[in-house]
């Protein structure tokens, strides 16, 4: 059954001129991360290779893409765990750099800690060797156009969120059954500056444990920080619920006990997978025994083949 | 049974002529709780009583007294959650405050986010009136000696870190029945500049919630991360095991999985509380039906009667 990769875009409202670069978006990433699993990589590979091209795709909220805080700047929280050793690494709150994703794994390799916020952050970046980027390399016209209307008096924060509410993040399980997980974000649409969501909060917004599986989360952040997502999602499939039907329960106990509404990719160690939301939509592709796996709306459930390379 | 607080004034090593301030500061932290408990206050405003206590004693590693980071600062985490509505705020990596805690709990009651950080944590404290205070005025001397010591090559991490592992932690069940949790620290000896721990993170520091209980943690923070420590004990609590049962698996999981030691201060909500660690110490006070209860060495159990306010 492994190895497979999931990715998800993000969960929430994606508008209608979107849902094709987003669908895209999301394919191609989980072929890249899956060339990784292929070529023999390890399940941290794929998912920060998948993680850092839906980064680089200027249509999902991390990376170059992410939405602006209420100051109009960028500052962006990510988050890599492994399921062999429960090593982590995290970055919040920082700013400049191209791929965070990449930041938080370097956290993780070269540091006795699990995450660096703000400057602080920036301040390892640069010992690493890591290029900072324009603040205006990062922003899209549209991130800017959502932005300036939420800053209207009167305007609508719900709907201008729309389209906005995403994290991406990526889950997989390698040939030797190491399961790993990814996740990176903007944030939420004209938040305080040093607002941090979930993405960077372990059990959160990811986990990864070997003996269980792993979980990459989207969705309202404060939500899903309140009931630990990820790790309880995990707990269920502990308790011998499927990868599919853990999702569920997790997400079902997020909108009853707290009103939020989100969606996850999630994998056990065998190569079971779900990619389940709550809410309107979630971009997602999953990638295993050579077919692409992918959707947006619920229920939908598309699949392409992936020509070998000769 | 109910109303309880309970305090820790961190896991760790405490040197002996430390041993007796230490006693002295969690038992006066706990009376400062519990008369909030016994004029009729929340469990929420018992436990930031508690822990606003402890940041303000420099003897503990939280507000002032707080270790110092590689740069010979101070960058402080907090965390306060309520477990009727699981709402929850926290800072990190902030600086120049006296009381984090009370900060912590202005990001849960004032805005609309769960954590702050950084310099965005410390404008939404000038925004709420908080006053900012010198840099100075939260480091002691004994803070600042062990910085140096470590700094010196060939220096022992481990035994510079001796006396100053942790975070102070309170937990509380009110006359209502409701639940809360407060955990304030100022991390490891020589961090990083930026480095988070576990106490901002919601699962990891510390978790409330009325339906199971409430938790606060101490000890090695990266480990406590990787296992999300206070939900863990929660799960076990879930699945039918006492606070002291849980708080012993939660701790003995986080020694065998990932080497990691620390103490935790847990309660139910009918007002069971226990205090554990794995650590060779920890300082820990309990107020309950008029008798304090405290200890410092495993297996210390001694009692004071409160004597009641005419």
């Amino acid at each position: 059954m492994l190895p497979v990769v999931v990715v998800h875009g993000g969960a929430g409202h994606i508008p209608k001129e979107r849902s094709e670069t987003s669908t895209t978006g999301v394919c191609s990433a989980v072929r890249a991360g899956y060339a990784v699993l292929q070529g023999g990589g390890s399940s941290m590979d794929a998912v920060v290779e998948a993680v850092t091209q839906l980064e680089n795709n200027p249509s999902f909220n991390a990376g170059c893409g992410s939405v602006l805080n209420i100051k109009g700047e960028v500052e962006m929280d990510a988050m890599v765990m492994d399921g062999k050793t429960l090593a982590s690494g995290a970055v919040s709150i920082v700013r400049n750099i191209a791929n965070p994703i990449q930041l938080a794994r370097l956290v993780m390799d070269k540091t006795s800690h699990v995450c660096l916020a703000g400057e602080g952050a920036n301040q390892f970046a640069r010992s690493m060797g890591v290029p900072e980027v324009p603040l205006e390399s990062l922003i899209t016209d549209y991130s800017r156009m959502r932005w300036k209307k939420n800053l209207v008096p009167g305007a609508n924060p719900v709907e201008c969120q729309m389209g906005k509410m995403g994290t991406v993040g990526a889950v997989a399980v390698d040939i030797e059954g190491n399961v790993a997980s990814a996740t990176s974000t903007g944030g939420i649409l004209n938040k305080m500056e040093g607002r941090v969501g979930d993405t960077p909060v372990i059990g959160s917004g990811g986990y990864a444990d070997n003996e269980i599986g792993a979980v990459s989360t989207t969705g309202h952040g404060e939500a899903i920080m309140k009931i630990t997502l990820a790790r309880l999602i995990l707990f269920h499939m502990e308790q011998g619920q499927s990868v599919e039907a853990a999702s569920d329960l997790g997400l079902a106990y997020m909108k009853s006990r707290v009103d939020g509404l989100g969606g996850v990719v999630t994998v056990d160690p065998h190569g079971h997978w779900a990619a389940r939301f709550s809410s309107l939509q979630m971009s997602w592709a999953a990638a295993q025994k050579n077919t692409i796996h992918y959707g947006l709306y619920t229920g939908e459930h598309f699949t392409q083949s992936i020509v070998e390379p000769r």
